[in-house]
């Protein structure tokens, strides 16, 4: 043991050696304000962060409200902006009720525990986002990943399961590649077998479903019973925070037991005026959402034919792959040296250890941008050593 | 099991009726923008929220960058306000690094998670924050909970851990009583048996220590090679979010490693602008910190006086016990009646199953704000059940 603690924390050094040996080392860059950039990166699916009415909204509430919301939500943490919001979700989305947390991640976190605990099975998709998987860690249920998008292995889990309450857990567009999942199947297996389903839909809500309603509301299930949705305000609205939808009596009691709801310092008032001045924008311009997806049919066609590896979007989600976490890199730094920035999907960050170039469409995406976007993509391959066999 | 889904949740109606019982029945109250209420409730330890150089910041920040980050901190949702209160904070602390997360809560689960794993114990304070909890929930990793504040159980169970690796984990202010960890014998511990230390400083930055920079600064230990701090930026820096503090090799590694940085949206720049904000205010004015704790110990030896089982502060926290949950309500919402707003914490917010009113100094408050708490409170214990014992 070393008297100084320097010696301490030697093992991350070795664990450091490792990543960069594995291509694997991540590095923070910060974006200036006045980039010219073009981005193929973010999840402002439809170009809201930067609107006037959103960030003039935000603006105004931090002058009106202060910089926080100074406590928990059960303390001080909670204000009419607060109250509005959640109203507007529910309304928006279709649900009975609504609650907000300070992240996505948060919320994530506070339903699958909240709901389940060591009186209950949980079933989840391979593919969930993280915050849905470190959810099953802290829940001290029994949990069975089942192959990705196989509602037979899911109802199979469910049938077998050891535990009297259950809850299936999956993300309705997956982050990674942008597939979706099967909801009204896995609804009807939840529902034969008493289990309630838990629907992340960060990546559906503003892009999927009539108006951005998202991919549980296009399911027709928003209402149902034993259906909780999960959501995010900073992708497509443009905020910051997340929250979850469901019936009322579910709502009451995450604010009862959600220990990421009870815990945490309210969400900032500019990020729940951002978030409402976003809807407001959705109801007033429901074609927004069919353009986000428009935009991502148009890069995925395009680099299809121009011989890569790409996913067919059902969100604005376009994920093209790469041979090595490596290459996945150069590709994306080229592209940055170009001026497009992409995003680098590598272990661990992966369901299966496929490096990905991520592309995101936004609805302010135009022609030229698109053009542009795939030229770069396309000569970056070449000098990166990703081979594509044009059809 | 019910063809229609909706006994799906009945198990909720049960624990929701046993809450109500026990009164432990939680209810969201949104403020209003005009209350005159007096706040005793909130973590607004500086009075910063609302500062005016605090909220323009903020109120600019969204202007110029957006309302939101627009993505996860290693693709796009990292600006140069990011690196800027990075850099701010681990100067003003004196640490030698920081990264900042989207909330303290996901700050605490990053630190502990990414340090830990299957082969470290952690040994943990019986009285950590819900997100350190969590944290050592989702760790993986062997877990022992010492008694509260006692570094002999902290030592033994160092001494005689069956991992190579471990971590010692605390808050430095304990968020219910106020009261502080013994940081130079947990170091000293740490220190003997190769662990390294992890303190939670959310209530020590901005009150505690020179100028604000808080109780591990305080302690001497900020820049020990074996010591990890985290923050929030939501209590006296009057904004939103979390960080981490520490030698670089150890925010590199979370930035590597720490899932809740890694797969969460980057922190809205209006918080980091708000918070940068707040610390230039720290620098400016270095009394205000002094100012806090001057307010806390005003309020703890008054109410001490009129007989209440009352906290002696360390920090901006006085704690005054209750004999029940029930009443701890009452007195609570007698004293909201009377437009005082004070902190209830009952179970399961409360370590040791006591239930209290949790009372927050500020250094805004004024001489007659005092006077006012104080008869505010004494009124409403009578009428609420609630002996003292005058002195």
């Amino acid at each position: 043991m070393s008297s100084g603690g320097e010696s301490t924390f030697d093992w991350i050094d070795v664990r450091s050696e490792a990543r960069a040996k594995a291509g694997l080392t991540r590095r923070v860059r910060p974006r200036t304000s006045d980039s010219t950039d073009l981005d193929l990166a973010s999840n402002d699916y439809l170009g809201l962060a930067k609107d006037k009415r959103v960030a003039g909204a935000a603006a105004a509430a931090t002058l009106k409200w202060g910089a926080g919301s100074t406590g928990s939500r059960l303390v001080t943490g909670s204000t009419e902006l607060h109250a509005e919001l959640e109203y507007e979700l529910a309304n928006f989305c279709g649900s009975q009720s609504a609650l907000v947390f300070s992240s996505g991640y948060l919320a994530n976190l506070g339903a699958v525990t909240a709901l389940s605990g060591p009186g209950t099975a949980i079933v989840a998709d391979q593919h969930i986002h993280a915050s849905l998987i470190d959810g099953t860690r802290m829940s001290k249920a029994d949990v069975v990943v089942a192959d990705h998008c196989d509602v037979g292995k899911v109802r199979h889990a469910l049938e077998t399961r050891g535990k009297r309450r259950a809850i299936v857990v999956t993300d309705s567009v997956f982050s990674v590649d942008g597939d979706i999942a099967p909801l009204n199947e896995l609804h009807e297996a939840c529902r034969a077998n008493g289990a309630a389903l838990v629907v992340d839909d960060a990546h559906g809500l503003g892009v999927v479903g009539p108006g951005g309603r998202g991919a549980v509301a296009e399911a027709g299930i928003i209402k149902a019973p034993d259906v909780i949705t999960t959501l995010t305000l900073s992708k497509s609205l443009g905020a910051q925070g997340g929250a979850v939808l469901g019936p009322s009596r579910v709502i009451k009691h995450l604010i009862d037991t959600a220990r990421t709801f009870i815990f945490d310092t309210g969400l900032a008032p500019s990020s729940a005026a951002a978030a409402l001045a976003a809807i407001k924008i959705l109801r007033e311009e429901p074609d927004r959402p069919e353009r986000a997806l428009t935009v991502a049919h148009d890069l995925s066609n395009r680099l299809k034919e121009a011989g890569f590896a790409v996913s067919t979007p059902t969100a604005a989600v376009v994920s093209v792959r790469a041979p090595s976490p490596e290459q996945a890199f150069q590709w994306a730094e080229n592209c940055r040296a170009q001026g497009v920035i992409v995003g680098c999907f590598r272990p661990p960050s992966v369901p299966d250890q496929i490096s990905r170039l991520r592309l995101t469409a936004r609805a302010d995406l135009t022609e030229a941008d698109i053009e542009r976007a795939v030229r770069v993509i396309r000569e970056c391959a070449a000098s990166s050593g990703v081979e594509s066999r044009p059809r």
